[in-house]
C-alpha cells in the first residue's frame, strides 16, 4: 500500500471550455477510516458528461467547488473496514472523487459483485448501463415496431440505449458526430440508420432516416438536436431527457429549443427528465436483464479505458469533445 | 326561420397580429341537410385562443384556409334531422364555424343536455371546463398541500383550473395581466396569490408568491412565463402544457424557453402536452364532478358573453389581447 494519497483538484470553476489548467495533481497524506467508514483504494473512475455540469453549480448534487478534489464515481476496493457488512477485498461503487484513496461512510458505498472484466461494473452494469436501461424502458416506454432516436449514440449511454431498443423490436436511429462513428453504429452495433450531425442539417437527415416520425427520442444533448427532433415527433411521442451535453461545456445557452411548448401541446408529447438513482430500487432486475443480454451476445459492451489517475482530466476533456466510443473510464490501480 | 345564412369568412391568413380586416361577413343560401346530416341553428359560439393557432397551419386539426368560413365550436339547435337519434329541438356541440346555420354529418355532433343557463355548456361544461378538469387532474396530478401555478389565470380555463386546485386542497397562484384581474383572482375566486405579469419580472414575483416552489404549473401561454416558472419547479414537478397563447398571435417565436431540457433533467420534471378531446371517454365523470362543485357553490362560473355573429372577430381579437375575464362567447340566436 502507498504511503501517500494522490488527488486531482479542481483549481477554479471553468467559465467556458474545460481545459487541463483547471486541474492540479497533489500529494496528500493517506486518509484514515473512522467508525462507520471504509478506507477505499480506487480501482476505476467513471468519466461522465455530467461531471462537467457539477462544476457550474448545484444540480441533483451539490456543486464541486474550486480548490476541492474533483468528484466522480468509481469502483473501489475496501482496504480497511470500520463498518459492519464490509470486509477488506470487497468491491464497492461510490463517489470517491478523483484520487487514489478515500475514506467514506459505509452508507455512501454500494457493494458490487466481482465480475470479469471489472470494467463492466462501470460500463454496462454501472451508471451508463442503468441510465440507458431505465431511461429507455421506464421513461421512453418504447413498443415493438416504434421508432427510437438516440443522440450521442456512440457514447456510453447512447450505444446501450440503441441496442436495448433493437432487442425490444424497435427501428433505431442514432445521431453521432462523424462518418466513422455513424458507420460503426450501423455495422457494429446493428442500428437501422445513423445521422452524422457534423455532415449537415440534422432535421433533414433525420426525416429521411425516420420517415414515419419518432415515437421515442432519448435525449443526451439538448440544444439544436433536441430542436431538430421536436417537429418529427409522432403524436403521443415520448422524450426521455437524460442530459444536455451541448450546454455543459461553455457559456450557458441563451435560448431553448423552438417549438417548446407549442409542439408539445399539438403532438401531446411527454417530455420527462430523470436521474438514474431514482430507479435504484429496481436495480437488481435491470442488472439481471443486462447480464442476460450480454451473455446471449445481444448487447455489445463498448469500453474506452485509459490508464493512470493523472490522465483523468484529459479523459474528461476528450469525452466532452466527443472523442470516445462507448464508456470512457480511467484505471487507477 | 331565416331565408338566408350569414357567415364570417377568414379572407387571408394573418401574417402578424390578427385584425378585423382578416374577416368578412357574407350572406349565403341556407344550407340543406342530406342523408345522415343535421341542419343546425347556431346558438352560442365559443371563442378560444386556439382559434388563432388554427389559422397558421395544421395543429391537432387541419388549418383554416383563407376564403373559408372561420372554424369554431358552438352549441347549436337541431332544426331538421336526417339522421337517427336526433330530433328538431335537440341541442348539440359541434364545430359549426362562425355562421348562423350549418348542415353537418350527425357523427360530428355531440348531443348535450339542456341546462340553465345555456352558456354553461360553453363555459364550465364545455371545452374550457373540461380542459381545466382533465389538464389539472389527469395531467398535472396535484396533491393536497402542493403549490399549483396557472397562467392566463383570469381566462376561461385558468379561472377554473385555480378553483379546482383549491377544491383539491392546493396552494394556488395565478398569473394574469393587470392589477384588476389579479385582485379579482384573489378576492373573488379565492386564489392564494396572484402575479401581475405586466407589473414587473415574473420570476421574482412568482418566487415570493410560491416560496416553496411549484409542484404543478398549468401552462396556457408558453414563452417568457414558461421560462420564468421552470427554475422554480420543485423536484418531480409536473407541467401541463395546454396552449401557447404567447406564440399564437404574431410571428412565431425565434427561440424556446431557456432551461429546456437542462432543468427538466436536474429537477426530474414531467412536461406533458394534452388535447382535451383525448379525454372525452371520461367526460361524464368530469361533468358530474363539475356540476356538483357548481351546485355546492365551490366553483364560480365566469362568463363573458357578447351578442351578435358580427361581433365574433372582435371577440377573438380582444381575447388574444387578454381583455376577457372567464369564458368568452358570442350569442348568435
Amino acid at each position: 500500500m502507498a504511503t501517500n494519497n494522490r488527488q486531482i483538484l479542481l483549481v477554479e470553476t471553468p467559465k467556458g471550455k474545460l481545459s487541463p489548467e483547471h486541474f492540479k495533481m497533489q500529494e496528500a497524506p493517506l486518509p484514515v477510516a473512522n467508525d462507520g467508514e471504509l478506507l477505499l483504494r480506487v480501482k476505476i473512475i467513471s468519466l461522465d458528461a455530467a461531471n462537467r455540469a457539477w462544476m457550474q453549480g448545484a444540480t441533483y448534487r451539490e456543486a464541486v467547488g474550486a480548490g476541492t478534489v474533483m468528484a466522480g464515481g468509481a469502483v473501489a476496493e475496501v482496504v480497511e473496514s470500520k463498518a459492519p457488512g464490509f470486509a477488506p477485498g470487497d468491491l464497492v461503487f461510490a463517489d470517491t472523487g478523483w484520487q487514489a484513496y478515500v475514506a467514506l461512510p459505509a452508507r455512501k458505498c454500494i457493494k458490487v459483485p466481482k465480475v470479469e472484466p471489472l470494467t463492466h461494473l462501470i460500463s454496462v452494469y454501472g451508471v451508463a448501463g442503468l441510465t440507458a436501461y431505465f431511461g429507455l424502458l421506464h421513461v421512453g416506454q418504447p413498443k415493438a415496431g416504434e421508432t427510437v432516436v438516440v443522440s450521442a449514440a456512440a457514447g456510453s449511454v447512447g450505444s446501450i440505449v440503441g441496442q436495448i431498443a433493437k432487442i425490444k423490436g424497435c427501428r433505431v436511429v442514432g445521431i453521432a458526430g462523424g462518418k466513422d462513428k455513424c458507420d460503426w453504429l450501423v455495422r457494429h452495433l446493428g442500428f437501422d440508420a445513423a445521422v452524422d450531425y457534423k455532415a449537415g442539417p440534422v432535421y433533414k437527415a433525420l426525416k429521411e432516416a425516420a420517415p414515419d416520425g419518432i415515437d421515442v427520442y432519448f435525449d443526451n444533448v439538448g440544444g439544436d438536436i433536441f430542436e431538430a427532433c421536436l417537429p418529427l415527433m409522432r403524436q403521443n411521442g415520448r422524450i426521455a431527457c437524460c442530459g444536455a451535453i451541448s450546454a455543459y461545456d461553455g457559456a450557458p445557452p441563451t435560448a431553448g429549443p423552438r417549438g417548446v411548448p407549442g409542439l408539445i401541446v399539438v403532438k401531446r408529447l411527454t417530455v420527462k427528465g430523470f436521474i438514474v438513482t431514482d430507479f435504484y430500487p429496481e436495480r437488481d432486475k435491470a442488472i439481471a436483464d443486462l447480464s442476460a443480454w450480454v451473455a446471449a451476445g445481444k448487447l455489445k459492451v463498448e469500453e474506452d479505458v485509459l490508464d493512470g489517475l493523472e490522465n483523468t482530466p484529459k479523459a474528461l476533456i476528450g469525452l466532452l469533445a466527443g472523442e470516445n466510443r462507448g464508456k470512457r473510464m480511467v484505471r487507477v490501480s
